[in-house]
Order: structure tokens, then C-alpha cells, then sequence
């Protein structure tokens, strides 16, 4: 975790009442990484540097670059000045789409006339969600219950997302941490990828709000349940029931909001 | 806050004991909102659609696009097919610049090689705060105490962040809410531009964790003091310190950490 956290000297301010103390605080690490796909810049995201090799399958995984871990060819994590980069080599035929990709990208985000045609490119509809799992509330209570002790880096700075994959009877399989929720999830989709789990035979958790994004990386990676213990949006609520995805928010030791469930698959 | 909030029905299920229940929960409104500068397409941003025309000034002035809310000759909001359209018309000189930036964003996005030039961009130095404030512990117990009932898209949704900003005695002069945290801060900069309030004539109050971006918004934002719920991150307090902004963080109702007090306002 040593790139992760990092001890911050602080001023304790006592309030209402007197009586300040030094003291140093963990903070997560938070750093930007330059994405780099074929030599060729692709985004700079803020992330912890933690699991960047997870981060980068799991990143390219859910922006589409490619269609499994063996499309990538190699992986490339360094340190550079003031972060991180990340370079990632496809195979000849990804490589051709994802520069194609990044050319289309410059025209649609400067097309101009109104801005339907992006909103109609945001919304465009997911693939269907194809697995099916059979799970329960005590799977549900169980994962909650078991992620709090899978948590280094939340638990030493409070500041970070966890992101976890659970088998349908709850138990938890793989865990990652970032400041960032996209990333925590980008990061465990690379992770499940690369130890060739397959998405589709348990649910996401994650410590966080369920806002659209963590319903379309879900989906795509093939996985049919989301749950996240913080409120949903009303786009997380409509992009899931019409992508056939199980979501579950607001998962607390009492009680859950299964906000969709199309396939019946919570018992 | 009609467009802002929605009743969503969902199944109650309780975890470990039986007992499900069918009922409507308000969540937060997430959707597509298209920033259009000049007729160009800008950026599709996800925001909770309340106190957009806020958004527009205050998006455009954390880009950079405008220097003072008097750049804009006219904005127009409304509801799309999928989302909503926020469109812009700057003055001749600050449209010509902003078209500028966008073909020179479009060549940053793809110019290869390395990551470093992108690096250098996210970290580029920030103008120094130059206004000051007084204040003390007590303002920031007030403000923290006051925030609660300047919430009232929060109390319904339990899912969105709120910004407001404070005179140095602690007392709530303006509130925004989003579903993104750094939303809810760029409708806050708009507000106050827009209600000719200078932004350093107090403090930002955020109910949120504290990353790089909330402070960046701040400093260009010519605010001298930020104070945050949750924990900062490792960029966050570099950037603050290295600003000259005062940063509090993990600000609750028994203490509050001093990350970051260059110019020694917190009595």
C-alpha cells in the first residue's frame, strides 16, 4: 500500500472547545495517470496508485478498447513526473479500433448543431445482461457484513471506494480500493479478467453511491447484480431495468431497496 | 425541485428477518446535461437538473471559458430528448478564445507520446489565492451546524452533495446541491457571480470528500478558505497548500483537521 497512502502532518482543531493537536493523518493517494493506448495519449484519469495493471484491463475493458484481457498484448505501469503512466499495447486489430475510436471521439465531442446526438451516444441502449445467478438476502447481508474487513486502505484513511466481487452465497472473492468509485470497479473488473473469473457467476458490491457509470461497467463486464450501499439516481434505476441488471441500493445491516430485479433472481 | 428528484418504486427487503415491503423512495434526479459554447457542442455533463443556468456560469468560469459572469450575453436551458441543453453565447472575444480551446483540447487529447505533456497540464500551477479572510472555529461549527437545514434536495434523496458558501462569521448565505460534488461547488461559483457576491468574502462549505478538483474550483474561483466533511486526498492538500488556500477537512461536530493555513486565518 505504499504508493496508496501517505501520512499528511495536520492541525487537529478542537470545536467548541479549545485544545489543538500536530498530528500526522493518512490520506489516500490520489494521482493523475496518463493512459496511453498504442503510444498514443488516450485520457488522463485521477486515480490511487494501487492495482494499476487491474486499473488498465479493467479500463479498457469498460471504455470498449477490447473485448477480453488476451486482447491486450502488454502492460506497461510506470512512474513518471507528477504521476503515473499507463501504456497499453492491443493487438493489431484493437489497436486499429481504438485509434479509430480516438479520432471519432475528437469529432463527436466538437460536432456541434445541439447536443442530442451525444445525449442519444450517452444513453445508447447496454447489452442485455445474459447470466443469471440465484441469490438471497442472507448473500446480500453476508458480503456486507465480510467487506469491512477487506478494506487496508479505506480503513487507514477513510477516504476511499471498495469495490468487491461476491459468489451468489455472499462470500467475497476480490476486493479493490480507489478514491475514485469508477476506478475501485474499473480496477476490480481487471482484476476478475486477469484471474479469468468470469463476471457472470456473482454480484458487484461497492461502498458507494450508485450513480449511472458503476450500472454501464457493470453490465458490459457481464455481470447481471449490482449492489451498492448508498442511494441510487434515477438513471442508475432506468438503465438497469432496462439492461436486465438486478440492482440493490442502500444495503444496510437492517434492510435493502431492490430498486430493479427483472429476472426475479433475489429469493 | 420538481426535476430534481423523483419517487421511485422499490422493494424494501429486510435483511435477516422477513418482512419485505413495496414503496416509493425519492432518489436524486441524475441526467444528461449538453454544454453547448457558441453552437458547439462543449461537453456532456451528468447533473441533477436544478439551478442550471447557476451551472452554466459557474461550469464556464471553473473552464476558464469566461473570466466574469458579464462574458456571457445569453444562456438557455431546457429539456431535450434524453436530457437537457445548457447553451452559451459568449462575448465575440471570449467565443473566439473558447473555440480556441476547444480545437486545442481536441490536439492535447491525442498528441502521443508520452503522458508527461498531460501531466503537466492537470498540474499546471494554479493562480495564487490572494484574498484573505478572518475566521475562526467557532464560524466553522456555525456554518457546519447551519448546513443541515439548507439541504432540502439532500434530506429527500439522501444521495447529493451540497456547496455552500459562508461569510467568515459562519453564516449560510448560499447553498446548491448535485448529484456530483463538483457540481453542486460549480453551481455555487455561478450563483455567486451571478448575485455579484466575491467569493472572497468567505468560505466554501462542502459535504463531500475533498479531491483535487474541489480545490482547484475554489482557488480559480478566488476563494480563500474551503472546508470539507470527509478526508482530503494527497493531491488536494498539495495543490491547497502550494495555492496559498486555507483547506479543513474531516470537519465534524467535535473537530476538524487544518490540512492546509498558509496565510494563518483560522484563529
Amino acid at each position: 500500500m505504499n504508493d496508496a497512502a501517505i501520512d499528511l502532518p495536520v492541525r487537529r482543531l478542537g470545536l467548541g472547545v479549545p485544545g489543538d493537536v500536530a498530528l500526522d493523518r493518512c490520506v489516500a493517494v490520489e494521482a493523475p495517470v496518463s493512459v496511453e493506448v498504442g503510444g498514443i495519449a488516450y485520457a488522463v484519469m485521477m486515480a490511487t496508485p494501487a492495482d494499476l495493471e487491474d486499473y488498465a484491463v479493467g479500463f479498457a475493458l469498460s471504455e470498449g478498447l477490447i473485448g477480453a484481457s488476451a486482447d491486450i498484448r502488454r502492460t506497461d505501469v510506470q512512474p513518471i513526473e507528477g504521476g503515473w503512466a499507463l501504456r497499453l499495447w492491443l493487438t493489431t486489430e484493437r489497436n486499429a479500433a481504438a485509434l479509430e475510436r480516438a479520432r471519432t471521439r475528437v469529432s463527436e465531442s466538437s460536432c456541434g448543431l445541439c447536443g442530442i446526438a451525444n445525449i442519444e451516444e450517452v444513453l445508447r441502449p447496454l447489452p442485455p445482461v445474459t447470466a443469471h445467478i440465484g441469490t438471497d438476502r442472507i448473500a446480500i447481508a453476508a458480503a456486507l457484513t465480510a467487506l469491512d474487513a477487506h478494506q487496508p486502505l479505506g480503513r487507514a484513511t477513510g477516504a476511499v471506494h471498495a469495490a468487491a466481487f461476491c459468489s451468489p452465497a455472499g462470500a467475497i472473492r476480490l476486493v479493490r480500493e480507489d478514491v475514485g468509485r469508477h476506478n475501485a470497479l474499473d480496477k476490480l473488473i481487471g482484476a476478475l479478467a486477469r484471474a479469468g473469473i468470469d463476471a457472470g457467476e456473482g454480484f458487484m458490491l461497492l461502498s458507494a453511491r450508485c450513480s449511472y457509470e458503476l450500472v454501464e461497467k457493470t453490465v458490459r463486464a457481464g455481470c447481471p447484480m449490482l449492489v451498492t450501499i448508498s442511494a441510487p439516481t434515477s438513471l442508475a434505476a432506468t438503465r438497469a431495468a432496462a439492461a436486465g441488471l438486478t440492482l440493490v441500493a442502500l444495503a444496510r445491516p437492517d434492510a435493502a431497496l431492490v430498486v430493479a430485479d427483472p429476472q426475479g433472481m433475489i429469493a
